[in-house]
């Protein structure tokens, strides 16, 4: 049910991966999966296409949720049993973009708390909002990647207003449990504070983890957004339709009530690329999972074998391994991948600025490349 | 070469425009056309879905212009005699983002100016960017709808950075000539400030007038930036990709080395879209450009007959028709024509709050619904 693209296919599809390497480059670096549409998602696409469906989309429904509302509600409820109104959801352009949206319209202009390392785009969003960043860092040498919620608690205490969670989490690679995200909701509470929580890997989780959307827990629809979204799960973040999903009428009030230039710049082809996701895509995202978690139990054999002193946390979700190799003595092992080992990783340090000796390597692809991949970075990096 | 969507074809293709109204409604408000895809369009977007370019564009291409600039110089040098660097050529995701980005990194924070009325979403960008908008007004009597460039002086010597130009003039319907715009250059020359080129509606000149860019205008390179986009002429505004067009090279570095945050949610769809309407696109433009012309001249014979109190300046360029109907004595027409025309067009105190009696009418349809459109306004309006 999952196609491979061949190397001539992807260079077409995804530019952004394939297109900015060598044609002796293997490239597991952006988070873009190396397979095709599913298909549901692409008839839809073309129906679409075909029947001119190009110009704006529905500004005039969003109150209601609309087509967009209600698939994501279904999709919610059946993965989750996560029950939602979907009136809460409101299209926004991508997960950045309506981190940001949030941020300027919802959050109190004061310090916002990151766990780091952290999705490479979103560590500027602070700034970009006029706010300062403090950040949770993850320890490299933490046993397990977790949310430290004493210097939450000390950074709520000293000011910050905003928590960004990302959840499940990239780069770490993990799914907070009920009892943690439970923990963080309650240090939240306490200094009254705001969640703005990135679920775009929840569809991602895979077996052995479970995804408790943050929304779930009770007492947080008054103080958090989820942004979500189809796109991460079925390839399609070019398409630009993101979600935000929004319990409290106040907020909801005052983002619908924004001006357009914060937030009109959805396009109809993402939302039709959604809805075909949410509604009818279940069955090619129950194989994609089992792709994916196999190729996990293959990245850890091929570890074994070809990077023995590569530290890796158990990967409980998304596609995207991050790797501590500084076992084997490098500072930017990314660097030296590309140069001796013709592989394009994402370097620790976009993640993490100043970390050394981390790259995340992105397993969505042929088990065949995702050994190739692993062979060279053996031969370039042991 | 220009095919009219059906009713039923138009109310799946633009849920904006046809989607927010009630079926015995004709919308004439948003500036979307009743006209199916340009067939080169259509093809390339087929194409690129089905081989799965739904990822993330190039964004390690954009410093050369790409495919994109090339394709967009190409269409300049054709259309305008403006011959310009690929390079200088940088997507965006929209127009009004675009105008946004470009205020927030390159523009001193200060004052900007406006000529009013203005496309609605973007008179909020500038307190959206944490600006005060000073406006050049024109006044409603005024015998042509002109830049007053005496009070644009005034404001720039009281503070103001940038001019934000939309030309051709949207609501206005004005295409600027030569000498306005060097007049405008020269003013803004004596004070050192910036000029944001809105000429999203370049494609879109009616025989009579000639697009000069304002870019062409010896001594612009250093102080403006233009923001352009296939997606009005070509009715795909929802694909989102626009493109800033920055000559000077410090502003150029500055735009590509912001934070991606700021500007990385143009889609590759809206890529393809601008690419194909820029290289295979001028026979159809040139078939709309003759509908649009021949549109106008029936809106001239329809008012004459239905509406003999409207005033209506001449439309030199787009196909959005600004109607003085305070001879009808409405203080709203646009609510009246809904209400009693079943007609639905934008208002005219969305493009200068306060002001009475003005709406703005699309014309880009088929000759029998505007005259079925005007014959409405006739009957709820004279």
């Amino acid at each position: 049910m999952i196609r491979d693209y061949t190397d001539e296919e992807a260079r077409r599809a995804l530019p952004c991966k394939w297109g900015s390497v060598d044609v002796d480059v293997l490239p597991a670096w952006v988070a873009e999966m190396d397979f095709a549409l599913a298909p549901a998602v692409e008839e839809a696409l073309l129906d679409a296409v075909r029947a001119g469906v190009t110009g704006y989309p529905a500004f005039d429904g969003v109150d209601d949720g609309g087509e967009l509302g209600a698939a994501y509600a279904g999709f919610a409820a059946r993965h989750w049993g996560h029950e939602i109104d979907p009136a809460w959801v409101i299209p926004t352009v991508d997960v950045t973009a309506g981190v940001r949206f949030v941020l300027d319209v919802l959050c109190d202009p004061a310090p916002m708390v990151m766990p780091v390392p952290a999705y490479a785009p979103q560590l500027e969003v602070a700034a970009v909002t006029g706010r300062e960043r403090v950040d949770l860092v993850v320890s490299p040498d933490a046993e397990r990647a977790e949310l430290d919620l004493d210097r939450l608690d000390a950074l709520l205490a000293a000011g910050a207003r905003t928590l960004l969670l990302t959840q499940p989490h990239n780069p770490w690679g993990r799914v907070f449990t009920r009892a943690e995200l439970e923990g963080v909701r309650d240090v939240v509470l306490r200094h009254g504070a705001r969640v703005v929580s990135d679920e775009i890997h929840a569809p991602l989780v895979l077996p052995g983890a479970e995804h408790v959307p943050y929304l779930s827990l009770e007492g947080t629809a008054d103080h958090a957004v989820a942004v979500v979204a189809a796109s991460k799960a079925f390839n399609t973040p070019g398409l630009r339709c993101a979600q935000l999903v929004v319990p409290d009428p106040a907020a909801r009030k005052a983002l619908l009530d924004a001006p357009p230039v914060r937030n009109d710049s959805w396009s109809p082809l993402g939302v039709v690329a959604a809805v075909a996701a949410y509604t009818d895509g279940d069955a090619w995202l129950a194989a994609l999972v089992e792709r994916l978690d196999g190729n996990r139990a293959l990245l850890g054999r091929l570890l074994a074998e070809q990077l023995p002193q590569a530290r890796m946390r158990p990967l409980e979700g998304t596609f995207l391994a991050w790797l501590d190799l500084r076992g084997h003595g490098h500072a930017d092992p990314a660097a030296v991948a590309l140069e001796r080992g013709r592989v394009r990783l994402a370097p620790g340090h976009d993640y993490q600025p100043g970390l050394e000796g981390h790259a995340r390597l992105n397993i969505a692809t042929s088990p065949e490349r995702l050994t190739r991949i692993v062979e060279r970075l053996g031969a370039a990096l042991a």
